[in-house]
């Protein structure tokens, strides 16, 4: 005896986020809505499932053998950026920072879960910057143990291949307060890299390039960096990469 | 070149409350779904686009001539709560208090939109009170003016059917603070009814029947009722019904 609107209520609570009282308001709402526009959600769920596959190159999402950005002739082919996700991408998109290509590892290492480097898409990441004139990779992947693993994992990879292994900044997040940082994020300049032999790993300030903060900051950060190395002691966090 | 998972995104954020960022993690979430539970929903907003009608009796949404609720013959087929849209039948079922039947009027007085007693299903109210032994009536529409407006005239308008016409109690809101209360809400047993002759109107402890609660509140209600009648000023508040 359940209703359509019962229906669709119970539908929608199984989204993330959703309960109860927030799925009644969207039934309700589509409901309300213009019969294209309902059918065009619909429709585009029904899409995504069906015709979502990995891009051939970097394992983003799209529904063509290339995603959009590999597709793209104007982004800049000898710069990658490593991310865990798909989801990722858009989020550093956002930004309007990086102008290079990206790559999808589809998760991080986790040994303990049986998330090895063959589970990754690592392999194929190598075999991308041997063959295609990569000049830099990025690394964005997140800032906890297992995305730390993997950047330290992928530096390693990467070292016989003679290209620059960076990783995306780390520090308070803009309009935080230094009050509630904790004592990682809130250490100045925090700059690693436990050997910066073969391919240099050291902190970038974020992705950008060329404009007149980076020209000041990147003097700063090579001297910091330089004089970190030199301090033989190193605490298990500052060592992060 | 916008791609399947942006165009899902694009289509949630048409939804009341979805933001960019909730509609990028709810279209990765159901890319990550399986493919029968994705399709059970877009398959539940098409259904309610489809087949969405009003109950031929109380004007609720449903899929067929009359709605479960108007169906179920477990129902006291003899008490009717008004209420204004039929998205609030969710609320009072919710509190699993009220066995009786339902009425949605579609809206609430509104005469400075053009919302006259005529684009409101009141004459399907007061047709259905005479021809099916209804006894109680008990107004759910919204503590608000036109709530309010909409209430005293449905009073007036079954005067003449000699029924019981009630109001849904107004008071603080469960797990509320009285400190935070307006001097409406507050008011002790706000209990009104311009005038008690014909059908009453006053207020009643929700929809408790035959509770220990009721039998003792009950009597005070009454009481308080009685002697507020016999105060000859009253504010416009006071009066709501």
């Amino acid at each position: 005896m359940k209703g359509i609107i019962e229906n669709l209520i119970e539908e929608l609570t199984r989204l993330p986020g959703i309960g109860r009282r927030t799925a009644q308001r969207l039934a309700y709402f589509i409901l309300s809505m213009p019969e294209e526009e309902a059918r065009a959600i619909a429709g585009a769920i029904v899409d995504v499932k069906e015709k979502a596959r990995f891009c051939r190159e970097c394992f983003n999402i799209t529904d063509e053998e290339l995603c959009s950005i590999c597709r793209d002739g104007s982004r800049e082919r000898d710069r990658l950026c490593v991310v865990e996700e798909p989801s990722n991408i858009a989020v550093i998109e956002r930004t309007n920072f990086f102008r290079g290509l990206y790559h999808v590892l589809l998760g991080s290492l986790s040994p303990i879960d049986g998330i090895t480097p063959e589970r990754l898409k690592l392999k194929e990441l190598k075999e991308r910057v041997e063959k295609s004139g990569v000049k830099e990779v990025i690394i964005a992947t997140n800032p906890n143990t297992r995305g730390e693993m993997t950047a330290r994992y992928i530096k390693e990879l990467l070292s016989p291949c003679g290209v620059t292994v960076t990783r995306i900044a780390y520090g308070l997040p803009m309009g935080g307060d230094i009050e509630y940082a904790d004592e990682v994020t809130a250490r100045p300049w925090r700059v690693g890299g436990s050997s910066c032999s073969g391919s240099t790993l050291c902190l970038r300030p974020v992705f950008s390039q060329g404009t007149e903060h980076q020209s000041i900051e990147k003097s700063v950060l090579f001297r910091r960096c330089v004089s970190l190395l030199t301090v033989p002691q190193r605490t298990e966090e500052s060592e992060i990469m």
